[in-house]
C-alpha cells in the first residue's frame, strides 16, 4: 500500500488551524570562526525560548536525501508533504514562478540567459559578459513586442536579472522535458533541443516549437553587442501535482512577500494573500485571515538572504526581528505551529547546503522535550530525530488529531 | 536485493536467548499538566535504573509512519519485525484474535455489530442503542444455534462487548477482502457486499456467502428489540505472514494474559503459554521455560489501558508493578533484552497515538549511551536514534551475533 494513500484513508475533518512558519535557509553550522555558534544559537529570541518553554516537539529535518544541497523548489515542496524526487519541478518552471509569471496548466517554462555568439554562431561568452538588468528588458521587451505567438503557441517573455530571463509557451499538446539549447561551454555552437521521451508527439512539438523561437529570435537579436544571441535549459511544463486541499483536507493560505514562494504555493494550489511586506505584516494578516483558511504557510525570506552573504550578523539580526513580531502571530495560536527553514543557508557556505534544518513542533498534544532553546544543537536531542522533510506535514496533521487509528 | 532477503541470507543459528518485554501504550508525553513528566519519569524504578547502569543503547521507535497511530495489530507486528504495512490484518480478524478464535489459515473473519433496522430495512440505529454484553451473548448463541454451516462452509459466532461480535466462516476457497454490509449511518438500508477485486472467484464466493448468511440470520432476529439487524465490516482474511520461526531462525514463545496479543503472536506462529496471569507469573514462568524456546514475548496490557483513561497515576503505578517483578526475569538474563511499547497511549490523548514509543535494549554488546535511566527525554539522545519498530527485531537479533559479516 503506498504511505500517501493511507493517510489520505485515515485523514479527518477536524476544523483544526496549522501554521508552518519559513524562516528560509534557517539552518546553519557552528564553526570555528563563528566561536562554535550558529545565528540561531547566537541571537536573543525570548518569543521563541517562551513557547519552547511552553512545550515543543524539536528534531531536524533532511531536505531531500542526505548530502542534497535543495533549491527552494525541492525545499518548500518538501516541507508542503510532497517528495521532491518524485515531484520535480523543473528549473524553467520555478524561474517563471520566481519572475511572477501566473503560470496555466500546461504552461512549458523555458529559463533563457542572452550569450555572445560569433559570425558562425559559435558561442563565445555564455552570459554576454553578465549584461545589465536594464539591458536584459530592453532585449525581453523587444522580443515580447515582435514574439506573441507561434502558430496557435502564445509566447510570454519575463526578464530577469542580468542576463536572465524566462520564455513561457502557452498552448495545447505541449510537454516537456527536453535538452537543452545550451552547449554547457564556450567555443561551440548552440544545440538543437530535443525530445527527452523520443515517443512523445507533445515534446516533438514542443521541440520544434523551440527551433521556430530561435529561427524568430536571432534575426531580431543579431545588431546587439554582446548580447546577440541566447540559450534555454530546463525546459519543462508544470508537474501535475496533487491540490493540496485535496490531499490534506485543509484549505491553504500562503502569506508570502517574494514571488518565488507565492508560486511555489500556488504551484500545489494555495490561496495567495497578497499585501504584507513585514514579517509583522504577514502575523496581522494571519490574524485577519484566521477563519477564512485552515493551514497558513508564511515564508521569512531575510535569514537566507543574509546566510548567501555569509553575514552572521545580518542572520541573527533577522532571526531576532521575527523573534520580536512573534507575539503577533501567537496572539491567535494556531493549533499546529512548526517553525523551520526549507534548507539551511551557512554563513560559512554562503549557498543553501546539505545540512538538515532545525524544526520546532508546538501543539497541546507535542509534549516537550524539556529544552531551554530552539537551536541546532538541541534540535539534535529532540523526539522528532532526523527525519525527512515531506514528513513534517504529517506530524502536524497528527498534532492536529487529523488521523484515524490505522488498524484494530 | 531485498532487505529481509539478506538478513535470511546472513542469518546464523547461535542458541542466543532473546526477549521482548512490550509494556502496551507506555511512551507518553510531557505536557505542562503533568509537570512536563511522563509516567516512566514520574515512576521509581530501581530494577530498570540498574539494567541502564550495566550498560543499555536507547532510542525512540516510530511504530509505522511519521504521524500513523497505530492499533495493536500493526503495532506488534512492527515489534515482531514485519513491516505493519506490508502485512495488514483485517479488523475482523482482529478482533476475532481478541475474542479467542483459534484461526486457521483461509478463514475469512468479520467484525460485526448488532443494529436496529425499521420496517423497510433501513437502518435506524447503527449500534442498537449499545445492548448489553449478555444480551448480545444470548443473541450469538441463538444465531450459532441454527446457523452451523452455509454449503460446506463452516460458521462461527462469537460474542464480543455491547453490541459488538465476530462471525469468522472456514471453508474451501473463500478470501477477502470485501467492501462493507454497513451503509456508515442511519438512514440507509444495509449495503450488499462486493469483492474488491472483481475479478477474484473466491472473494465472489465469499460474497455470495454473506449474502446468504444475512438470508439466514435476519429472521431469526426479526421478532427483537431493538437488535433486530447488524452490520458486517473488516471481512478479510488471515493474511499470509512468513512464519517467525522460519524468518528469524529462533523458537518462539508468548507470554501474554490478553488474547488479543496471544492471537497477535499466534498470527506469526508463536507458541502460546498458558497459564500466568500477572507479570510476576508471566516472568515466572519464563525462567521455567528458559530452555524450551529462544524468544519470548512478554506482553504486560495495563500501562495501556491507564493511559486509555487518562490516569497518570495508574500508569506510573503499573510501570512500578513491572519495575518490582523485574528481578524475577532477571534471575536468568537472556542474552537480548528489548524493553519498549508497542505505541504511545498519552494521558493526554486518553487513545493510542503517533509518538514513537521509548526503547531500551540491552545486551553484551549494546553499549552504553550512559543515561542514568529509560525515560522518553533520555532516549531522544540514544545510540538508536529515532528508528522505525519493525528494525527491532533485526538489531536485537544483531546483538544475539546471529548475522555474518555482510561482503569482505
Amino acid at each position: 500500500m503506498k504511505l500517501d494513500d493511507l493517510y489520505s484513508e485515515l485523514t479527518l475533518n477536524t476544523g483544526a488551524k496549522l501554521v508552518l512558519l519559513v524562516m528560509d535557509g534557517l539552518g546553519d553550522i557552528a564553526t570555528p570562526e563563528q566561536g562554535f555558534r550558529t545565528p540561531l544559537e547566537a541571537a536573543s529570541t525570548p518569543n521563541l525560548d517562551r513557547l519552547v518553554a511552553e512545550g515543543c516537539a524539536q528534531g531536524r529535518m533532511i531536505p531531500v536525501a542526505p548530502g542534497i544541497t535543495p533549491g527552494s523548489g525541492p525545499g518548500h515542496l518538501g516541507l508542503f508533504g510532497y517528495d521532491p524526487l518524485e515531484f520535480q519541478v523543473g528549473r524553467g518552471v520555478i524561474e517563471a514562478l520566481g519572475l511572477g509569471v501566473e503560470l496555466k496548466a500546461g504552461d512549458v517554462c523555458a529559463r533563457a540567459n542572452f550569450a555572445t555568439l560569433d559570425a558562425k554562431g559559435i558561442v563565445t561568452d555564455r552570459r554576454a559578459g553578465r549584461i545589465p538588468t536594464e539591458t536584459c528588458e530592453r532585449l525581453c521587451t523587444m522580443l515580447s513586442a515582435k514574439i506573441k505567438k507561434i502558430g496557435d503557441t502564445q509566447v510570454i517573455i519575463r526578464a530577469g536579472k542580468e542576463h536572465r530571463f524566462v520564455v513561457v509557451f502557452r498552448g495545447k499538446g505541449l510537454e516537456g522535458p527536453l535538452t537543452d539549447a545550451d552547449p554547457n561551454r564556450e567555443g561551440l555552437p548552440i544545440p538543437s533541443v530535443k525530445p527527452r521521451d523520443p515517443r512523445s508527439a507533445k515534446q516533438k512539438k514542443m521541440a520544434r516549437l523551440i527551433a521556430d523561437f530561435y529561427k524568430l529570435a536571432l534575426p531580431i537579436l543579431a545588431k546587439e553587442k554582446p548580447a546577440n544571441g541566447f540559450l534555454m535549459r530546463g525546459i519543462a511544463h508544470q508537474p501535475r501535482i496533487p491540490v493540496f486541499q485535496d490531499r490534506y483536507k485543509l484549505k491553504p493560505a500562503c502569506l508570502a512577500v517574494y514571488p518565488m514562494y507565492k508560486g511555489l504555493a500556488q504551484l500545489v494550489g494555495m490561496q495567495k494573500i497578497e499585501g504584507p511586506q513585514t514579517i509583522r505584516e504577514q502575523f496581522e494578516r494571519y490574524l485577519a485571515e484566521y477563519e477564512n483558511y485552515d493551514y497558513f504557510f508564511i515564508h521569512f525570506k531575510y535569514t537566507d538572504k543574509a546566510g548567501e552573504d555569509g553575514n552572521f550578523e545580518a542572520k541573527r539580526k533577522y532571526i531576532e526581528e521575527l523573534d520580536a513580531a512573534l507575539p503577533v502571530l501567537l496572539q491567535r495560536k494556531p493549533d499546529v505551529l512548526a517553525i523551520t527553514g526549507d534548507h539551511s543557508t551557512p554563513c560559512a557556505v554562503k549557498g543553501h547546503s546539505w545540512h538538515p534544518q532545525p524544526v520546532l513542533l508546538h501543539s497541546r498534544l507535542s509534549g516537550s522535550d524539556k529544552l531551554e532553546r530552539f537551536t541546532e544543537t538541541g534540535a539534535n536531542s529532540g523526539s522528532l530525530g532526523v527525519i525527512e522533510a515531506k514528513h513534517l506535514m504529517r506530524l502536524m496533521q497528527a498534532n492536529a488529531k487529523m488521523f484515524d487509528k490505522f488498524g484494530a
